[in-house]
């Protein structure tokens, strides 16, 4: 089964937006067992957008298209997916109904052009939107399959999940020998280290497959499998994930692809504990990032972003026989590190205290190299740990991987508690 | 002049990686005023990238490929370029000097396949590589022009600015005249508002250009001309930017592009302000947005992630009489929003205090719906301001946007005291 994937819209021929989509899109079918050979960016122009459907149709049994889905004269995917196929649009009710709830809420009126987002090709099936306005599409004609997905990538991603993956699965992939994956997730590991650990079993690979992907500090290992049923292709996939866990068995933290806050989310969440953070050189990254999930609040009780030394010693009372003066270790060093997570810890009365100090750059400091980091991560009732990093990288990328060192030791912490 | 870009690799199709180079090409381009209709990607494969060009060379006059130069048998480029065009490859001897120089700087011996990276196409020229050791070339045949990249961000970009570029200028545009651009930057209103503010404008645009594209809470409009010089474009330019900046005063925070939080940095070291913040909602991103801009360590003494009423109460000194009990206002209000920032701009004795509190979601705190949020700005010896808002979107949205409208309402409060 071959498919294409074709993104609409002159701003990302302008260079305005990068196309994730594709990429999405690509990993997606790749998972599925859906071979893509081409990836096309047209612009909104209805000429050259039915030629580009002329062209896949004739290469493609799938054709997957993102974006032109909106409310404007300028999004004309549903146009030129009906014109090229020759049958007519109309207004999907349950789409219009969400229009007319929507605009209701908001106590304004709904111009007409809103409604071009409830339009739906004729003979086709309409794709809902959880999270948007504009109503997605599937449709055949001649043996090739056009799924139409809208551009924001909050939209597209829970359509093609959840509406366009059930329908190929259901209308097009029947006779295929479906194809199941699992993410197994790893964390304070590069790829390249990873990818030696088990390069017998990725040389020796046929079934299942094994791919690596590396991306914010994180590394994931998609193995997938061919299978008459989920049961079958479980137990291979099963029997894979033990061995490459006991060859690297402190590193692998989940197995679906969930950032590695969320697994310590819903560990503390589990146990009821709690933690905060005294942070210097990460600015409020490590809290930000256990903000980001949902149900952090609950656990997440607080902490500070201390900069200066003033702040450091103000609010979490590190001694200042530790920042200043010749014979004092500063800011940057294993033993503020220390303190800093024990006092806030001690502060917000917390299970568990995290601490960041570091150079992030640009320019030394404390005559301390860029990328040297120090994390902390306190405990009530036991002995603290710090471990020093030394980071290579821009100040972005120090931030990101001092977060990330930090949180996977915070993992593997919260691990070996659990297991006491 | 039209140009199309083809990215060339299996790992772009199988979503592997995202296609940036596409989008910089694309960006370039346009600079240069050269129309992009088309972004092929293509895998690596002889015959479909033969294929591609057949097509990219009916339909524009330049291509630019970009990946498959390497060593591997699975780099085809330039074997397809040549041979679509019926030329043959040499070695060319700068490349080849290269590679064995640095093979021989490493002392270990160069394998057959590396000198395929010195292989350029018959009647083109070579564009060298500085970052890498795969020569790109430039060739034209019948009309079209045919430029050739490597894959990697960091080979391609210089090898585009410093060669493919000249190259084009001296080749290709001769006869164009250049297009100049200026971005504005705009912040605290929506894309759709700005674009009503302006439509009068854009409805009338020749020369200048005007395009408007939003991300992330802020809105870049692109203003451009075409001009035999650059004194003359930024003549027009600027009365166009002088123009907009009458009809939406309050919003345009720069003329080139930068975040809003650069700006707020760089006034702040110019004028040694120092600014602190407590967090609650946001859970440390105003702080992290701001650390994230280098420099910001001497600006930004450091502040607090309260989450909790007793952190709040603790760190930041908010009474517990506005927290708690029948008749206070409670955690998410302007009360507590207005004492954050000024406790936090004492504590930590900065110029400005900053504050956000409110309800990210999922679900009611304080019987208050999601998406309510407060934001306080004190500052030294002045009175202290505070903004209810109304935000619609999920957790994320509503964490970002709170971010970004403290930040607008900061840069406004830092102008109007710079003005003093």
């Amino acid at each position: 089964m071959k498919a294409e994937i074709i993104a609409v819209g002159t701003e990302l021929l302008l260079g305005q937006i990068v196309n994730t989509n594709a990429q999405y899109l690509s990993r997606e079918l790749a998972g599925m067992g859906i071979d893509v050979y081409y990836q096309t960016v047209v612009g909104d122009n209805l000429g050259r957008l039915k030629e580009a459907l002329r062209l896949s149709s004739q290469r493609a049994d799938i054709v997957i298209l993102s974006g032109g889905l909106g409310p404007t004269q300028d999004d004309l995917t549903k146009d030129a997916v009906a014109e090229y196929i020759g049958t007519e649009l109309h207004y999907d009710r349950m789409a219009m109904d969400k229009l007319e709830r929507f605009f209701q809420d908001r106590g304004t009126p709904m111009t007409e052009n809103n409604k071009r987002q409830a339009l739906a090709i004729g003979g086709g099936t309409p794709l809902s939107n959880e999270t948007g306005l504009a109503v997605g599409n599937a449709v055949s004609h001649e043996g090739t399959h056009f799924i139409l997905l809208p551009g924001p990538p909050k939209e597209l991603k829970p359509m093609f999940e959840n509406e366009a993956k059930p329908w190929l699965l259901q209308h097009v992939l029947t006779d295929e020998v479906p194809i199941y994956s699992k993410m197994l997730k790893f964390a304070g590991i590069g790829e390249s280290a990873l990818d030696d650990r088990l390069s017998d079993l990725i040389t020796a690979q046929i079934d299942p497959t094994i791919a690596l992907y590396a991306k914010d500090g994180e590394v994931t290992v998609r193995i997938s499998t061919k299978a008459s049923s989920e049961t079958k292709a479980m137990e291979k996939l099963d029997q894979l994930q033990a061995v490459i866990q006991s060859m690297v068995p402190e590193h692998m933290y989940a197995d679906r692809d969930v950032p590695i806050e969320q697994v310590i989310v819903d560990m503390m969440a589990d146990r009821s504990w709690t933690v905060s953070a005294a942070e210097s050189c990460t600015g409020g990254l490590v809290m930000e990032t256990l903000t980001s999930i949902p149900g952090s609040a609950s656990m997440l009780l607080g902490g500070v972003v201390c900069y200066t030394n003033e702040i450091k010693q103000k609010l979490v009372h590190v001694p200042n026989s530790l920042l200043e003066g010749s014979e004092a270790p500063g800011a940057v060093s294993a033993e503020v590190a220390q303190v800093l997570c024990e006092q806030i810890r001690m502060v917000a009365d917390s299970d568990f205290g995290l601490s960041v100090t570091g150079v992030a750059g640009p320019g030394y400091a404390e005559r301390k190299p860029v990328g040297l980091v120090y994390v902390g991560i306190a405990e009530r009732g036991k002995s603290t740990e710090v471990h020093e990093l030394n980071i290579k990288g821009n100040r972005e990328t120090i931030r990101i991987r001092a977060t990330k060192a930090l949180l996977y030791r915070l993992w593997r912490r919260l691990s070996d508690a659990e297991s006491d």
